[in-house]
This record gives C-alpha cells, structure tokens and sequence, in this order.
C-alpha cells in the first residue's frame, strides 16, 4: 500500500457496507453456490435438498461481557444465534462447529462452563457438535460458531420474496433484549464504582432472561409448518426490527407499512424502558438481539395466521414508492431507517 | 463454580486432549452427523453423497504476526490451511465463509488487502466465499475460516484406515514452513532491536515462501484419483510429520517404521537448519505447517506409488505393538512422540 495516501477508517462505514465492500469482488464458480452472501444463511445445492450455513462471530468486550455473563449463557447464547439464522431460512439445523480463542486467565473449568452452555443448546435443539478449533489468543475470549441445516429446496424462505399486500408478521415480543441489556450495564457501573453494592437484578427477570438466554423460535417455525403457512420472505431480528424489516424490504423492492399499536411489547419491557427513560416503540424498533421471527405471508393467510399463538400481524407491504414506514399511536407516518442497535447503543453511551 | 476449588490451567492440557475432554459428554442425536471431532474435517451425510466441514482459526500474535506478514497472505493461507483439511479427507472444497475480528487500528485498505489474499485463493482453488461474519475486537485480528466440501462416500478418506503392511506416503518435502518461520522471527528481533538494520530475506526464497504462501496440495489428490490409488488414511501434515503420523496410527490402531533416509528435506531447508544449528531432521519431523499430506496405500500399489511425481515413500505400517518408529541413518530405532510444534517452538525460544 501506498503511504502517502490516506486510509479509510472502518467506522467510516457500516457493518453491512462493509462486508458488501469488500466482497463486491467475488465471482462464485460452483453451481452449488445458490445463494451466497446478503441472507440469513448460504444455501447450497444438492440435489435432494438444499444445505443452509451460517456462521456467526462472538467477542469479548463487543458482543458479551464477562462481568455479569456466566460462561454458561455465552456458550448456550452463541449456539442460539446461529440456529435462529438457520430457522430464518426456514430449514432445520442438525450440525455445529465451535471454535474458541481464549488467552491464558481462562481456566480448564471455565471452559467446562461454556461448553456445558454449548452442549444445553444442543440437545434443546436436537443439533450435533460435529468439530471445531481451540486457539490461545492474546488477550480475551472469541467464540466461532457455524451452523449447517437442511431444506428441501421448495421450502426454503429467502428475504427477497415479500410482495404486495403480504401481512407482516412478528413473533413473541420486542425490546426486551435491549432493555435487558441496559439494566445489566448499570449495574456494572454501580458495581464498578464501589464494589460493595450488590447488583439490584430483582424484578427484571424477563428482561434478564432475553438478553442472557435467549431462544430461537424453532416453535414457529413448526407452527407455520402445520399450519400450512409458506413464508414469503423471513429473517430473525438480531439487528433490531427496523433494521431487519428494511433488509426485507431493500432486498424484496418493497415498501411497507406497520402500526406502532401493534407492535407487541412485553409489559416489563415497557416498564424499565420508562425507569430508563427509554421509549419502549424505540427500544422494539432499534434494539436487537430478540431473535424473534419476523416475516410475511400472503394476504390470503391471513386468517390462518390470526389463529397462531404468540405471533403479532404487525402491517402490511407495499409498493417500493411509498417508502417503509410505521404509523404510530398519533397517526403520522415516520420513515423507519436503517439504523439498528448501533446508533441505539452510542446515542444510549452519549 | 465453587471459588476454593484449585483451578486447572490450560498449559497443563495440550490442545487435543483439550477438546477431548470438553467434548466428551457429547452425544450425536443426528443419524447425518457421520463422523464429528476428531479427523481433518467432520462428514455430514445426505442420501446423494457426503458433506465434509472444517473449520479453523487464526490468531493475530499466535498464528501469524502482522509485522512481516502481509495482509494478504494471511488472507490466501487463511483459506488454504481449510482447504487442505478438505483434500486430506479426499473431499473437493466448493464454499467457504470468512469472519474477521479486527481492532479499530485497521483501515478499509487493510481489510481490502487481507480479502485480496482470500479472493486469490478462491480463484486458484476453485472456491466461493458465501457467507461469514465481521466484527470489531478489542485488541488484534482473529480469522474464522469454516470450508465446505463433497465427495462420494466410498471415496472418503478418514485418519483410521491404515492397515499393516501398507506404505506410508508423503508428498513434497518436509521442513520448509517452520524454518521459513525462524529467519522471519530472527529478522523480526534484529530489526526491533535496531530499526536501521533492513531485514535481510536473500537466499530464504523457497523456505519463505512456504511459510507465507502454502498451498494445498489439490494436485496430489488429482493424481491419486487419475493413478485410481485410493489411499487407506491420509491427514494434512499442520502440526509436523510426527505428531500427524502418530494421528494416523493411533486411530488406525497400528504402528510404523519410517527412515530418516527417505524423508524428503528441502537442499535451501537443510541449509538454513544448519545456519540456525537446527537439526534438519527434526524441523521435518515436528516443524510443521507444511500442509503437506501424509496418507497410506495398500501394498500392493508400490508400483503406481513410486511412479506419482512429488510422493516419497517414507516407511510401512506394522502391527500397534512394534511402536511408533523412526530408523535413522546410524540404524538406530527411536520412537517417535506426540510433541509437535508447540514443544518446538517453547524448546526454540528456551
């Protein structure tokens, strides 16, 4: 590289201009590859169904922290995540790899910890550690999990496929993660700033349990099965429900309408947002790490997917012109933008 | 866990008896997870051939170090050393996911070098990036590599299938990457103790590049296949011949003699191991990082064997109760021990 010119700070660009960046290069060369970056998961062909991989990544210090996670939740959390990306494409996870960096403060029994965390989340979901890497790294923990599931091609949910007029769809709740979050980190700060007050976590166990524990919706996904109900397009909120509806819409060239009143929102959600004086819609909208469902289904269902237990219709899709939107309690309509977790969480630190 | 318990260090375990014992409660519930820990990649099965998966991970300041090592060779070896665990399972790579862990020290046009590397090796290697994941890190860089691969079943080759009398088979020379690695390391200190003196890599050529570029040796396993010689077992050589060979044949259940005289070393190898009062020998046996493959092959196909370019016969399989063996040049026999590179390295740097 040349020295004289100048570089390009990464926070100059977001995560997903990032990885587009720097893979706009790429050519893919095997028929197999069916669908490559830009999902929940890679597929790739067979020809008696379809493979689903994903692979998610896991730092200390930016993904978890040590200081009030047990190593147990981080394992069973790490597998969890993955699988939520597989149950996203609609396929059913059988196999895991696990890798681990972690330097030398971690001892043989922390490991044990984490990999009990791994090995709970693998018979909850019926998947099989089938291999994986342990590495020292210099300082801190990295966990490497890659999930591998399988579909039959015709049934397998992309986020592309949303068309006019489909229901948009949630499952469980919103904002809980997040709002979970929120009360673990200021209970650090008290406790960092005099160790002798003992974190105050009564009350918030709900909350607590999403952002600790959380649950990939393997239950939807067999409830649509039964139900008959065919997704056209499908992701899990990680990102927040902004951020993962826009993917939705860009990816489907679609616009969208949804109604902050139908929004589920947990009522000890709503409660400690406004103890955080958060407000819980931006805590649904922006606040990640539900791992929640959220998809579209064709008008037609409709009445089929009013009988389903535990998921919201929460909108509508449109034509790409009218924009992505929410209309709230108060009737106006606010275009929803892309920004998820990330703004949240440096407009929370400002 | 209980605070007055004695912790267990992780030094006081090696890396595989490590994952042996955090993975031994596992149980597989999937009848496709046909073969999970404990070869160069793991077997998924389908009712139309065999899936094969491997992941590994590489550590800035453990696996590489970024002072003489270019970002884009980090990207190209990154992707090969997957590759390789592929071939040594006789399998075709066709997808790999990339995630990266990187501190905010590194700029868009450091990260476009490392994707260059890995774009090279899918290029060469007939591969394509689908997926992976990026993320900051609080310190350093760590890559996540997992590569996927087919192969009919019968055409599987596992580490357990040596029987006696077969010949054991290497292919290229043995050596090269780890003394590669000590002229890099040797330059690295002169250079931090006087940053004047300009690192002197004249005459390193072959071994430098070994340990910078490596490659996958896809022509061996083409050759193997056009010579219709099905290796028994066979494992890529990443952490050195001994501690690969003594893979093979604990899990075939079988011993070996091998002879110095036939293990292939490098003229430049030899040459630099004398410079650094190195014994050739033993940066061949325990060096590693060669990704070389080391495999067996029935008796009966001596002939076809010593007739494929770029393959030594170095020894044969005996029953398990002769031992795992070298003959040296003075006739002695010396049994060989599962210390690899890591015992090299700390023996290096004592």
């Amino acid at each position: 590289m040349d020295g004289k010119r100048k570089l390009t700070q990464l926070s100059e660009l977001g995560e997903f201009k990032l990885i587009d960046h720097l893979t706009k290069d790429f050519v893919n060369q095997n028929k197999s590859s069916l669908k490559g970056i830009g999902d929940d998961a890679a597929v790739i062909s067979t020809s008696n169904g379809d493979i689903v991989l994903t692979t998610d990544l896991l730092v200390e210090g930016i993904h978890f922290n040590l200081v009030y996670t047990p190593l147990k939740h981080i394992g069973y959390k790490s597998v969890v995540v993955n699988l939520s990306d597989i149950y996203a494409m609609n396929a059913r996870p059988s196999q895991i790899t696990v890798s681990l960096a972690v330097s030398k403060k971690f001892s043989l029994e922390a490991l044990e910890e984490f990999y009990a965390g791994v090995k709970l989340a693998c018979e909850r979901y019926c998947v099989d550690l089938v291999g994986g890497d342990t590495s020292s790294s210099i300082t801190g923990m990295m966990v490497s999990i890659t999930a591998v599931g399988f579909a039959p091609a015709e049934r397998l949910v992309y986020r592309n496929g949303a068309c006019i007029n489909d229901l948009i769809c949630v499952s469980g709740d919103l904002g809980a993660a997040y709002t979970g979050l929120q009360i673990l980190e200021r209970e650090r700060k008290i406790f960092e700033s005099d160790p002798l007050i003992q974190p105050d976590l009564a009350g918030y166990d709900y909350i607590l349990a999403r952002q600790l524990k959380p649950e990939a919706r393997i239950d939807i996904i067999e409830k649509l099965e039964k139900s008959s109900i065919l997704p056209t397009s499908m992701i899990d909120i990680s990102d927040g429900l902004s951020s993962d509806l826009l993917h939705i819409c860009t990816q489907s060239k679609v616009g969208c309408r949804i109604y902050q009143e139908k929004i589920p929102i947990n009522k000890e959600t709503a409660r400690v947002a406004g103890e955080l004086n958060l407000e819980p819609l931006i805590c649904a909208l922006n606040g990640g790490e539900d791992y929640e469902l959220l998809f579209t289904i064709p008008l037609g269902e409709a009445e089929k997917a009013t009988g389903l237990q535990d998921v919201s219709v929460i909108g509508h899709i449109t034509g790409q012109e009218k924009g992505i939107k929410i209309v709230t309690d108060g009737g106006s309509e606010i275009l929803l933008d892309a920004e998820g977790w990330d703004t949240m969480a440096s407009k929370n630190h400002s």
